[in-house]
């Protein structure tokens, strides 16, 4: 008893160090002087130095961030602009003499009308600045003028949830536990050194009022002793109820008393682990332009390449915003709009396990996490080839103070010796023809790592109108401990609720919906939807040899309802944005369909807490009239949110939509049944999904574009032999 | 009356003229000696000299095919075989002193078992060539022993159907019309001159007794004045019923007297015809290997690329056949049996227009034309990048002479720019972890122009043991001639059976249906399929806040028709080809599963003719025991098939299936509603499918791959400045 308690107290003070320690290490405050800001030493590890090895069109020098200035409606706030509001704030009444964090600080747009009309050397419009500030508990939306310094805020209504965490919520609340002496004994009756330790803040969802009126986290942790792939060695079923503004120790919970930690042997995926023993498979090959780049990025955001042209920059919540995408038309030599903005607005995934460690993962990336902040600096000729060119993200602490993480987003051109069109003629005619053009891409890619798991996202444009919008599933699995080491010890009938990937690791089943925000403006805002649904026709008798064949009946949606769409494959239909007054020369109307590929729908229960909370994935295909206050398919405030604010919500208003400014929802989802090559890290799976002209061009665009010849490849040795 | 006579007469003689010209033209007869043969000069345009421009690993100078020797089992037959073959046929009872024509001449393979037995280094198993030969309006199945000269011949029994057409059928019904006064007159009347004919020789399909007892085919012509691309310039409504045999000319159909010929306006394709008025859009770019390919071709068709080996090779029918698919195992070295053989097994390609000179098109591009007669010599730089190798086909004309059909398959390494797995450490924990590999695959292509359409197929080989299974559609569309001008000409009830593309031109609704025969052989030949099925289960009340979470349940199959498999969204499955009598090392059992991407249904009526010959596309999925006679989905004998002898007939035996040697069958659908894009040329459009391992490696099997180094890359500088 006397000896447990001095044993407590001892680990109670160890941890207070600790704590102290990692505060220090991950706390923002006092805010750097900007030299110290842009080399991020107060920032890291999460701040991250300018790139170095920056490539690609105008290859700049080390970009300075610290003196650029916006030259576009749309541009990010700029380090100037965010210490502006900074200062703004900090005298604001709301937060004068409190402790009170910035939870999102980004450039409040400008109404749509008023950026459509810009045009370059136009004034830019009023500065402002969207700031989401907690301060004694209570969320403040506000617009921050920056030249007038006036704030405005913004009434929210009774919405539940809360703003998505600062990364000072996840740092801090991952190290706090360790003031309580309960957790560390747990800790150490596991036969783990709290010097092991490595902990994650799981966003606790919302189930109920046990979650209610105050912001939790869930704190598990794992062992990273002899590996730097801790998540293999899962402390399985501990669990740390934290109250995040208090870091109080709300309960804890530990159920896996029995369970070992699994071995580290094998999981180390780090190159330098595998000492020596590499496996070289294939020599080296690289995309190579000897001319540079096709595209250029014009006032740090404007990316013009081939026929296309788009603003492209960094955001904390959505990761990657592509506006004002225009497309030039052959005929004409003039750019034509095809989206107004684009981004991944919330992703919602789900675990397969209802016991107690496990119900609550229901992460939903973007509005819990920061799907932007999330997204780490890419790897130079490993995640974007040689000639990419790298843009830096400027975000924001919780104190107000900009930091930039660089190479967040990388653009580049693929060829991956595909084909864009052919003929040959056959023997049949024997008229010798063969033509053929290849396919050549324009790429901008982020990748994400959520804690485990590592989302890359591009956006890839095809000289012949066609975006295709893909997410790349990598990174490391959520795993659950178990005390098997073998199948033949588990029966028939129990459900492991994944599988058993190596000793003592289970996989845990779990889906994955990203939840895309597209707002199309074919040659204008005024556009409608329309389904194009293949009906089968019976001939009557005597009228045709053929019994049947399937006919194209085009369905206007008027309303919301009639854009829900969940697709069928033995239903189908094409699903087009067009605009109904414009037309092409034989008649057609002009538009962009949406073309699913692979994809997965979410079975669980619509009362269900989590698939209330994200509803949005209840449809593949949702068409919404133009809102400014709805582009997060989850709600503003998702962390613990109760579902009351989803486009679910929203579109079960059923609003018109015909010959409206409208916005077309694409869910894109994948069920995950792990498998053993999926450890300790797991290659790649993609699906995508595209946006595509139809009956936009008057022909094929690409129709005059010339072959590759020999003349014009390079001229390329070894580096070695160099 | 008299004048019209005369008319008539002229064209008579003229059109007689035309036949001989085009029959001496196309005609194979009298049979060239070798070295004509070679050079192609006999067989031109549908034999073509062998690749100059020949590149990649070991690249040989131009392979001389008039001496090749076979080296493995499942080499096709060489010319010299070929030839033999020809003289064993041309002094056998059955074809002495007679007409005939070889439909198809290629390896009879050897029984499974033995070429499992095989190594290299042992001696061949006997040569034999499998024959399918018409004489006397009768189709003879024979194999033909190649050292004995012994020809055995099979009883087929009472099936249906003919063999697919030679190209000397196909080329010969083209200009059979011309020796018919009534069709010369419909085509001078529609004010197109013969010189400017461009015919094609359609498919009849079947529909009842009409098309029985004779070979037919129906011919539709086309202006090809001003413009290289005559599809876009139907003579609309003309249809020839032709004897295939006797080229007589059973019944001329013309409903389309008063619609309009297209006019040329903007249809030509070719790069001369754009007259310099080219658009170019991106600076040259291209895959570069200063270290040369990562793979070599041993023996002509033996392929080792970083873990994978498989032998390669042509066929008239099939296009592409890879068979031996084996994977290296990272932890044992060894090489191990993925898939004995897969290929393209048959096409099905229904148009949805019920009329007069629409409903029978319902193309099955294999069986009834050859999907490697009609893939051609694919162009260097623009199929395939530059470091391709490119393989020749040997194929054999209907007088049994073989021909080259050089650069048929190129083989090439593709890098995108894409990532085969990744993780960075996140804010959360800061670790600074960053790796990342570069995903590096390996193409293996073939594109067949079956008339208007061009179908690219790929083969690509991931390090990770996956085999993605890629169809390309590109090439022209069959379209339709309409009197409309612009769709305000169209009441709303009227169907086009399509899209108004241009002036007078309609894009006809159709699908594509690509079915593939695989034969797994995970670690062995006996293996069992498995449905792997998430269903939803509510947890008991009290149990957990989830209401809902999906469960993997494993169905094996036990016979055939528990493998008849309509994918379902809502009712998602893994689908899984396991070994059961091998587990991994915590005991799973070692597996590959078959992973659909979009794809499209077929909604036919199954009694509808076309859809019962084409009832291989009633499922996504079929698991059929290995069966050697059972490889061709619509069966051996597909022209003017009854649907007796596909693959839903055999299915129906309901055949055992679990811990057997199987047999996967995967059918990838496109649904096409053509746009104005499509015209004059379609950009290509793709969907794919994956075999995938699950199990079958003990972890990720490229956990040990290097990143990309700077050191690697090559050093390259535009030719023009070298």
């Amino acid at each position: 008893m006397q000896g447990k308690n001095l044993f407590g107290s001892l680990f109670f003070a160890l941890s207070i160090v600790f704590l102290i320690y990692f505060t220090l290490f991950t706390s923002p405050y006092p805010p750097p002087d900007k030299a110290e800001l842009l080399n991020c030493a107060a920032y890291s590890p999460w701040c991250t130095t300018s790139n170095h090895l920056r490539r690609g069109p105008k290859s700049p020098t080390r970009h300075l961030h610290s003196s650029s200035t916006p030259h576009h409606p749309l541009d990010p706030l700029t380090i100037k602009e965010i210490n502006k509001v900074q200062a703004i704030l900090k005298s604001h009444e709301l937060f004068k003499n409190q402790v009170y964090a910035i939870h999102s600080l980004v450039l409040e747009e400008p109404e749509k009308s008023v950026v459509l009309a810009w045009n370059k050397g136009d004034e830019l419009p009023s500065r402002k600045a969207s700031v989401i500030a907690r301060a004694k508990d209570v969320s403040h939306v506000l617009t921050v003028d920056i030249e007038t310094s006036e704030v405005v805020e913004h009434d929210m209504g009774r919405v539940s949830g809360y703003p998505e965490m600062t990364i000072e919520d996840m740092t801090s609340s991952t190290w706090a536990p360790l003031a309580n002496a309960e957790f560390n004994r747990s800790i150490v009756e596991r036969g783990v050194d709290l010097a092991d330790l490595a902990c994650l803040p799981i966003s606790t969802g919302w189930f109920g009022k046990k979650e209610d009126k105050r912001r939790l986290v869930k704190v598990q942790c794992y062992s990273m002793k002899d590996t730097a792939n801790f998540y293999m060695r899962p402390i399985e079923g501990l669990t740390v109820v934290l109250d995040i503004d208090t870091k109080e120790v709300i309960e804890i919970s530990d159920k896996g008393k029995n369970i070992p930690i699994p071995k580290a042997k094998n999981t180390d995926y780090t190159f330098s682990a595998q000492n020596g023993d590499q496996l070289k498979l294939v020599n080296p090959i690289s995309l190579e332009q000897p001319q540079g780049p096709s595209f250029t990025v014009e006032d740090e955001h404007l990316v013009k390449w081939a026929n296309w042209e788009f603003h492209l920059k960094p955001d904390p919540r959505a990761g990657v915003i592509i506006s004002r995408a225009m497309v030039r038309d052959p005929d004409t030599g003039k750019l034509r709009n095809v989206m107004y903005k684009g981004f991944s607005s919330e992703l919602f995934v789900p675990y397969m396990d209802p016991t107690d460690a496990w119900y609550f993962k229901t992460y939903m990336d973007a509005g819990e996490y920061g799907f932007g902040l999330q997204a780490m600096s890419l790897v130079p000729l490993n995640d974007c080839p040689r000639n990419a060119y790298y843009m830096d993200g400027v975000f924001t602490a919780a104190d107000g103070t900009p930091f930039v993480r660089s190479n967040m987003i990388c653009v580049f051109e693929s060829y991956a010796g595909d084909i864009g069109w052919r003929h040959s003629e056959s023997p049949i005619t024997g008229m010798g023809i063969r033509e053929v053009r290849p396919k050549v891409t324009l790429v901008v890619r982020m990748a994400a790592s959520v804690a485990n798991y590592d989302y890359i996202v591009d956006w890839v444009f095809q000289t012949d109108g066609l975006i295709r919008i893909k997410v790349g599933l990598s990174g490391i699995l959520m795993v659950k401990g178990t005390s098997y080491v073998n199948m033949n010890q588990v029966n028939q009938e129990q459900s492991l609720y994944g599988t058993l990937l190596s000793e003592n690791v289970i996989g845990v089943i779990h889906d994955h919906f990203v939840t895309f925000y597209l707002d199309m403006d074919v040659d204008g805002s005024e556009n409608s939807f329309v389904k194009v649904n293949l009906q089968k026709e019976h001939p009557s008798p005597g009228e045709s040899p053929r019994r049947s064949y399937l006919k194209a009946v085009r369905n206007v949606a008027k309303t919301e309802k009639d854009a829900q769409i969940k697709i069928k494959l033995y239903d189908p239909s094409e699903f087009h944005v067009i605009n109904p007054s414009k037309k092409s020369r034989v008649g057609n109307p002009v538009g962009y369909k949406v073309v699913p590929a692979g994809t997965a729908a979410s079975l669980l229960d619509h009362d269900d807490p989590p698939q209330r909370r994200g509803a949005f994935s209840n449809n593949q295909i949702w068409v919404t009239p133009y809102n400014q206050s709805e582009q997060w398919a989850g709600g503003l405030f998702v962390y613990q949110s109760h579902g009351d604010d989803t486009l679910a919500v929203w579109s079960d208003r059923d609003r018109p939509i015909e010959n409206k400014d409208i916005v077309l929802w694409y869910t894109l989802g994948f069920h995950h049944i792990p498998c053993q090559e999926d450890f300790p890290i797991m290659p790649t799976v993609s699906s995508s999904f595209d946006i595509k002209p139809v009956n936009f061009f008057e022909s094929n665009p690409i129709l005059r574009t010339p072959p590759n010849m020999e003349k014009d490849l390079p001229n390329c040795r070894a580096t070695a032999s160099a």
